[in-house]
């Protein structure tokens, strides 16, 4: 579809399932943040840290809870979850270019591939034998689809993406460039003087709705399959290894990496540059913040973290050189505390 | 070759040079581990913890030290190390689609260009002037091959990677997608007001039967070549700065990051998303554990670490926040100690 | 242009600005650092403590500050900043394959592209609709432009590079192979049950004489543009957000991640593996170490860290459980010293 990107307030509180108070002929031409809207903008209140922004904004409406109301001078959109109201008008004002139609003539397509309704293939990307493509797929320029690749309804690869063979994709899993499914994983077995390559025999399956960002890597699994639950999102450069079961749902921020037979529950929340050491589960809803290492299971809901607080370096040094004595700081503190005691 | 996926125990025995006990005529149709095994599959023993889920195993056969025998009731292969055998064996069974017979139509290759026997090129792929390819070699859809780089016979570029010039790789070396070997080094001498580039002269060499995941990037030298020895496998998105030696047979997993002019020893174990400062030299059969940084040399061998252990991130915080008064608690207890010393 | 790599000394002094102090007739035909240099090489000393290098070096000549002239026996380069000096030299000796002129025949380029003179377009390479290309830019093979994309004069992308549409480039910058400019941003709301995508409408902008390496990622705004300044250095697998605003000059190591919009100063220097959390804002002139984490705005110049120093992993592990215990150990020696007060 295109995108429009002139609508009336009218036309947008039916098209967001929104309660209009104000001008239904008000027409807005985009969207802004409240303190960088200008007039004919549409802006939103989701933290309530802002409510003050709402009287000095320029924006020509506002997304907003009804509780904030009172305190928004400007034509209102009323729904349930402003931000989530306002994700969705970001997809009515989004004029990215539209693929191109059809299969482009520098393409190579297998014959046996079978493509569905509607799929666009771009200019020098490669569609190895046994692929099937559904309907409304779109393949970026340069991309390479291996030998036996499933795709869903809608799933779009952005450009130069490689899907190793055996790949399968459920529908509208949006891959973005660079990245990379089904690479062997890293198995070796060391014979006292070398390492000896275990063939990985095992694929990937990705489920519904997923978006995979881009320069990420997501192994094939050593015997089984490695596995992305539905609705599952995972920013730029992250790694996941062979044989991770990742649950429904959950986050995984960027430069994140799972190693191997990792199990993550759902709607957990990976943060930025986190890692998990191999062959460990981690509960469902658990948050991992930024940078910080998961080295043993975690069987609970809860936010974790390792690491330490910034701190000029300077500073940081000296308290680091002591973290190198805190074993016996303790002990020499305990032995202290037995010498008064007994006094 | 092509991979047959079926086998008796008999043939097995043969080709993984073990002793076969039980039924040659049993036919093994894949591989599984102890616990998710089927009829008709093979197993193995390799972690002696594991040895009580022998008698419950539904394999038909198993990969086994001799000392274990009395604990399997099913067939056994014996072998020396089990580990090592099971990987063989994941060769014999593993089914990946052959690559294409020839020079797709759509590469583009350098009429300078020197092929050896039964060499694949890939659609898309390009190869620039001057390359040599040994007998065997595979080159994948959309690889892009610079100038003057030699591959070593039965090298193998899945889609997808790029060779800048003059790059030179050994026998039997695998590089994943994504990867981007022989870009230049980071180097830039700061006037006062700019960072004037250092162009980068060196190349990269790399040994023989070195395996490189995807999304990984080794950098080309300043001045003399990166150098990675003969056996080193590197693990998915890993950074090797310019000027680096990785000695022999060293093991680098996911997300590690070597900065540059950094010489690492035989048999090392980087882990996954460790780190290492430029300009530094780890000795042989150094493990580092996951998320390290070593930021000075280490010149014996041994297993380092840096971080903290996982925890709630309420309780790390108040523990953290006391990192940052450390070298003061060290003083105050000091202080106490002396105190007491005089009492 | 073309490089020669013999130069006689004479030349050397003009092409770098340099006071000859020697022969001028001799014959320059690399450059190495001076404990590998070999006559015919020039060297340079910058890091005064390799002052007692230069007797033994073999070097034919040496960039030299002038201050160190009576330690120097060979012929001499006299300049202000012999590291500089040196980077300039890197270019004249810098023999690289000098990119195709033209059009490759394999390559897409859309009838409404603009070209400017001199472009170099190689195999493969996918140049979409409205791109605008400046003099003397160089595409490399498998490259995807764009729709709307912007190149200044002299850019250039090496091979398998890819822009979304919209980005806009200034002068003179260079992108490593397998870097993305201009994917979505991570930005979803979640709904209660599922994550609703936050269409990414912004772009990217880069300013003059910016360098990215290989493997990294550079994502489009949310709603304004990410912007990176002039004169920045990006390293290999680097990750910067939407919305960031990265200074002039700033210098950003290997496989740092900067989340999203985060402001970063005017010659910073980010520390390989870095990280900085979501919104915050770093000054001018801060340094942040390896692998350290900035989870709060830095106001002021200077340099930052976290993490602790590497130990031997046995010797850590009982100096990292002390630190689970170190609220409670600065709790208990502030109550001896509390008790030793009322003494």
């Amino acid at each position: 579809m295109t995108h429009k990107t002139r609508y009336t307030l009218a036309q947008l509180a039916e098209l967001l399932d929104a309660k209009l108070i104000g001008d239904g002929q008000c027409e807005i031409t985009g969207l802004a943040a409240l303190q960088n809207a200008e007039p004919g903008q549409l802006s939103f209140l989701s933290n309530p840290s802002y409510v003050s922004q709402l009287k000095n904004s320029k924006a020509s409406a506002i997304l907003i809870d009804e509780k904030y109301l009172d305190s928004c001078p400007c034509n209102k959109l009323v729904t349930r979850i402003p931000y989530v109201s306002f994700a969705k008008a970001t997809a009515l004002f989004d004029n990215s270019p539209l693929p191109p139609t059809g299969v482009h003539e520098s393409a190579s397509v297998d014959a046996s591939a079978v493509l569905g309704k509607n799929v666009s293939i771009s200019a020098n990307a490669v569609i190895a034998a046994n692929v099937s493509l559904g309907d409304d797929v779109v393949i970026g320029a340069g991309c390479y689809v291996g030998e036996n690749v499933s795709l869903g309804k809608a799933c779009k690869l952005h450009s130069n993406v490689t899907l190793y063979h055996g790949v399968v994709l459920g529908k509208n899993v949006k891959i973005h460039s660079g990245s990379v499914v089904g690479a062997d994983g890293f198995g070796f077995a060391f014979d006292g003087s070398k390492s000896v390559k275990i063939h990985q025999l095992g694929g990937v399956k990705i489920g519904d709705d997923v978006e995979i960002g881009a320069g990420s890597t997501i192994d094939r699994g050593a015997l089984e399959d490695t596995e992305i639950g539905n609705g599952v999102k995972i920013d730029n450069q992250v790694q996941i290894g062979h044989n991770c079961k990742i649950g429904e749902h959950t986050i995984i921020c960027g430069c994140a990496g799972i190693a191997g037979s990792v199990t993550i529950g759902k709607y957990c929340i990976m943060g930025g540059g986190s890692g998990v050491v191999g062959h460990i589960a981690i509960a469902d809803k658990v948050q991992v913040s930024a940078m910080s290492l998961v080295s043993q299971s975690i069987p609970e809901p809860g936010m974790y973290s390792t690491g330490t607080i910034q701190a000029k370096t300077s500073q940081w040094k000296r308290n680091a050189i002591r973290f190198q004595q805190l074993d016996s700081i303790a002990k020499r503190l305990k032995e202290i505390e037995s010498s008064t005691d007994k006094q």
